[in-house]
């Protein structure tokens, strides 16, 4: 791998669930950053945790009906970040994803705090993104900074891609403004429970008809604390696992480039579920884009 | 604040979300007494840790549409508890809270265990009791011993308050006797479930008609353990939190005033989500009752 | 208690609840043994910390009117078992059971991984088998084992028990078609939720109809990690405890034989909710059963 | 055992280091109190968890050259507290702990906070008494009570029980006072270090010359928080074990008719160093013991 | 205090034991920022947990025979930190702290990353600088920063600050050589043990000779884990607590005009004996210090 | 890698401090068995995370003046264990071991239990062993096994090895007999303290004239537990890290063809501080070995 963009890949680290398929179409990221995590440091550990507890999951899925274990996934290593300039990771992020967009691969990230995921759509390039968050990420800046996890959707909306969120619930007043003026729609818990999961699914496919890439990113404080209480922020009242996934299993097809699963703190995850839920979001969604490939 | 009552104020403590608003009608008070716990004990540090996490919550409910960091929270501090001397303890709260209620103010408690309510409601006077509990508290009591977290609801009872329980399901056969008898009515999850919020709401919406100042305690082993898992007597099948806040968003009104959140437990909450839980509860029932003030 | 098969059994261990009543018709063994577990191991330090846990459940069951502090435990103490021989440890494991099943109490086995439940069943001869899990564990072998926690069902399959699963989520391919091969059922989370307790109820009992003896095991890994996270292999999207105990008071009946509750890994639990879960479990199923023997 | 006095002896407990033997001169009593402990509470799970992990200890002693193994222990079960009132909790204890010392047992109480020893000592009624502690509690009282672990040398010596104290590191001015007036004995760890063990071991053979029955209490927190963290109080700059056994190797005799380990709080020691070191105090010095009276 | 260069503090925190003395000589300031912890984050609540781990601690020390108690601190809050920008951050501290500093008041600064201190020395300007530390932080930068913890001291020296380095042992050897080069003295534990505390000291102080005001910065790292597991970057082989202190002791006179202690990472200090040594080292070090201006 | 003995070698682990270089003499073999430890499991963990600690130590060592980053590791993975045939295991481990032994390398194991010693001893083949341990491990078997971590010198002595060992202080008299009959040495931390690193270090140095091929294990239970908490049976009284390195330093000479870190358990290690040390002692001896083959 000879390409100027991967001087910032370090991989030397353990691979996800023991996986090391060059050829799967599925390349694992990781972006062990959490430079701006305000409450709860230690989501630059979770790339390796979850990779480590991703090999005690099975690799099938009733839901799909795809054996992910033999497609596997090309995990390449972490991004090498900088201890504290963030736009330069978010840079360097970028770059690595770049390369593997276009190869075709389907990049997968593996967060750190959302703040990367800035990096992962410069790299992929998107033009709609689907977001699980139970917060809107759509400052302008945070106590005077642009890069940081509470900015992220806005960044991202800045340069053009289409968002829609689901599972938001601890928001601004100036957040909910910023998003009713920009056409960012997003899905409370409560409407999610009062439509049903077929309902919201029917509103994002309309919302992704335009779409030609679409990028989805799971913050994993979207689902409630009691499935994943081992986040930088957790907030009460969010969504269940079941239902997150469901949605997605309705709404994904070809066009999905790239996903990632970010804000895992596993210092505040003592029991290990969260770090094993994301693991099974990243196998439950990888199989899911495989299987609408295969489809189509 | 020369008034002899306050002599037990200890106001040298974290603030609440860091929240000094004089002003606010809100005044926090920590009671951090866990002397009776016979299980888990800690919570008297509990107000302590939920004043800090409450730093890191949006303080916009979108349940009642305010925002909490407009009205602010006056937290006063902690009352100094004596270290086994209960009934000198419920004496102190009592003393203090009482300055506060004769001032007009919302007085929000955050225990400590569950006895801190005799001192509270003994402060306040309420003739109405709204208690989410996974217990009865209905014992006359506990090796002996009066002023037992397990006999909260016997004392309050006795002085002639009218209680009505949300979330019972672990009780002796004594405790339902004594609750029939009195006529305190109690609704256990499967009941809640089986009714729905609007009409477990209606019921004690009719229960409370006769009421003049309503108090309510949250005792966060109400909420289901995989909510609330630090807590000193965790109990399986219990309510979930949009459940408890729903049922309260529909029959807060402006006769509340005073409502108290006991039980958490630090030591036993690695994973900081049930700190999270009760500083998001008293946010959004201070929304509630601050919203219901203004319509009136 | 002279018969030799009691050589095996240390009977100096705390006891359930501190429960100690050779007349109950409910035999409690501890069956520490976690050899197999592959991902999290300490579940041999599960008999004795759910005993402590239990004694801060209340013994009364609002599910099935029945006061369990009347009727209490006789807690035989702890299998002693070999360090390294599964097999050995299954004979030990089935000789102490015997004795007990001989004598007519119903046996109440604490795991410990679920291998111990080949023990349990080889000592108590059931012909038909409830199991609550995530997994089949109809695996032929685990790299080249076959007394190990993913092969339990496939060995008490072998000697012609009948198999009904609930819970079913984490599965390989060969296990599903073993399971449609040997005609044993299985009742996934999602199946469960679309069909409902009543008739899921109904069509465990219609599969029950011909047994004579039947045996009931809950691996905790078949309830949701969000109640039950200190499991050896937590896996998403599972069973909350109010479906399972549901659907146990509709199917539970007086050929209900023994019961055991395995696979909780203390090291895993910190907040202690997984031990509080699988002690109340323990507390219902034999008020259940208690029940049934008193209509009959 | 009908006498009266062991009414609040509860004998359902585990058996420290899983040892039953009625004849051996050794009774354990476990003494889970821990009211008063104003920082880090939890010292009320010590007796359980110290008895745990004694079995995981070699039972001969290299220092003595006896194997306890042989003599073994009579462990007798826990007092039964109340929950609150420390000054009959202090009454209990005595009477408990007076029968066996009646018995001529050597009585071995496993705190605990530090207050349990006013309740052994009044039971045992010894006249001399060597502490291991960081701190002197020589207070008269603490926030106005006179029942708490840092008056318990105070009222101790109020009933002429004569004082020697090892490893004071954190005193007051007022408790430095009394010491003087009182002529009660300290040792700091500085002192320790000047003089050597031999020396400090003289001196305290010299103050024990008039003694008939001495009583020995090791505050684990005597000890330095490297090797003892959990405990309520770690206080930097203490004792190393080997120098503590080191002296009371040197001034045990067979006068020694009871000792004690309080202060453990197994919640704040999850490495459990704390509680292996404590359960190795327990059979160093019964070793002690018994090789006094073996001589004698 | 209307001045400019407070505006980055954050008075609303908990005060250091309690203490709220205007008119003290010490002042605490508190430096949460943890941005290039490469290995263990979590410095950042390190001047909380301090400050409230503090209030357990006797006052009065043994080894200078001053009562803290009675001069007490001026605790005046946090710095209020950019989340990413520690060139800023340096710049944050060095304001506030100057203007202390130009009161003529002891500041005591509590990190907190040791990159703090190139702030508190900006501000304070001392001449020589005294470090206990494992590592000598003397690399040019670190992944191409300059303001990391690994290059505290080259920061400091390049603006003309003497510095002696104690506890020294985890070292590159450019480290080395650029500190030969530029003639910065450091003792590694091994000579500390060889020479003696007396030695030692003597050799400090006739480097100090010519210095006018002198700083203090305890790296928590320089003493040995087993005293102090809960840092950034444990390494083995330190200095135990009590030799650093009697140093100290010998070499502080009436030109310490301030001092620091950094690197405690609470996260991974679960005993928290961590946080306690930190917080008694600053009430032996500020009563040396007031010693020394009471002498003088 | 064709040779057949490497079909049990799972290449895919991370490596040792990250460390990738083939040519180097030192080859790093994980070995992630616990299966025997009876207390507190978990060591299978240890090879994982003392790799990952190892990247944050620094590889320059004082002690020798050899820069470890220069020479590195060559990290060829874990033998794959079968879980539960310890015999099988200690099979697989000596296979794989012989063949590195074979090509010239030293061979530095990561446990896992002591049991694995049996195996690289059995692969390597030294005629003398250095044993750092509480526990003399002389035992015949351990509850009738014969392949158990108590066993693992009585194994090893069987086959003609010879054994000095260090650190002895947990022993049965058994043991004791066993080691004099058949002239194993042992240091208990009292003699080493009494006759000091030199005068131990000249007696192994001559006991050690007679051997060829030295192997040296380092059961890190022979370390204090205030320096290694995180072992699976911690003993009081233990020796400091400085002394055991020192002792190390003085005999390690060019016979030294193999050694090993055991019985770490990261589980009970939250601080991390065993596993800082554990990379420390493989770093410190490692550098100690090079330093002694350049010199000869
Ligand atoms: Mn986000
Ligand atoms: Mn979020
Ligand atoms: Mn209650
Ligand atoms: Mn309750
Ligand atoms: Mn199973
Ligand atoms: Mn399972
Ligand atoms: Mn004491
Ligand atoms: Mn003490
Ligand atoms: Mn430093
Ligand atoms: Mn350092
Ligand atoms: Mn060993
Ligand atoms: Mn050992």
């Amino acid at each position: 791998m000879a390409d100027s963009r991967l001087l910032f890949l370090n991989e030397n680290s353990r691979t996800f669930a023991g996986f090391n398929r060059p050829a799967s179409p599925f390349v694992i990221v990781g972006l062990p950053m959490d430079t701006t995590s305000s409450f709860r440091p230690g989501s630059r550990f979770a790339p390796s945790v979850i990779r480590d507890t991703a090999q005690y999951i099975e690799f099938y899925s009733i839901r799909s009906g795809v054996d992910m274990g033999e497609i596997g996934f090309n995990d390449v290593g972490d991004v090498v970040l900088h201890p504290s300039n963030n736009e330069e990771n978010v840079r360097r992020i970028s770059e690595v994803v770049s390369y593997f967009a276009e190869k075709g691969k389907v990049v997968v990230g593996i967060g750190g705090e959302h703040t990367v995921t800035i990096g992962t759509t410069r790299g992929i390039r998107p033009d709609c993104l689907v977001s699980v968050d139970a917060h809107l990420d759509l400052r302008d800046d945070y106590m005077g900074y642009k890069y940081d996890h509470a900015c992220v959707m806005r960044r991202i909306s800045e340069y053009g891609v289409k968002i829609i969120e689901i599972g938001t619930r601890a928001v601004s007043r100036e957040e909910i403004e910023y998003a009713n003026e920009k056409g960012i729609s997003y899905f409370t818990p409560k409407q999610v429970r009062l439509l049903g999961v077929r309902e919201v699914a029917q509103k994002i496919i309309t919302a992704l008809k335009e779409c030609n890439k679409v990028y989805i990113t799971y913050d994993m404080d979207g689902i409630d604390p009691s499935y994943a209480p081992g986040v930088a922020t957790p907030e009460p009242e969010g969504l269940d696992p079941t239902t997150v996934l469901d949605i997605m299993s309705l709404i994904i097809d070809k066009r999905v480039i790239g996903f990632d699963v970010v804000e895992v703190s596993p210092p505040f995850d003592p029991s290990g579920v969260t770090s094993v839920l994301a693991a099974k979001i990243i196998l439950e969604t990888a199989s899911m884009v495989w299987k609408a490939r295969q489809q189509s």
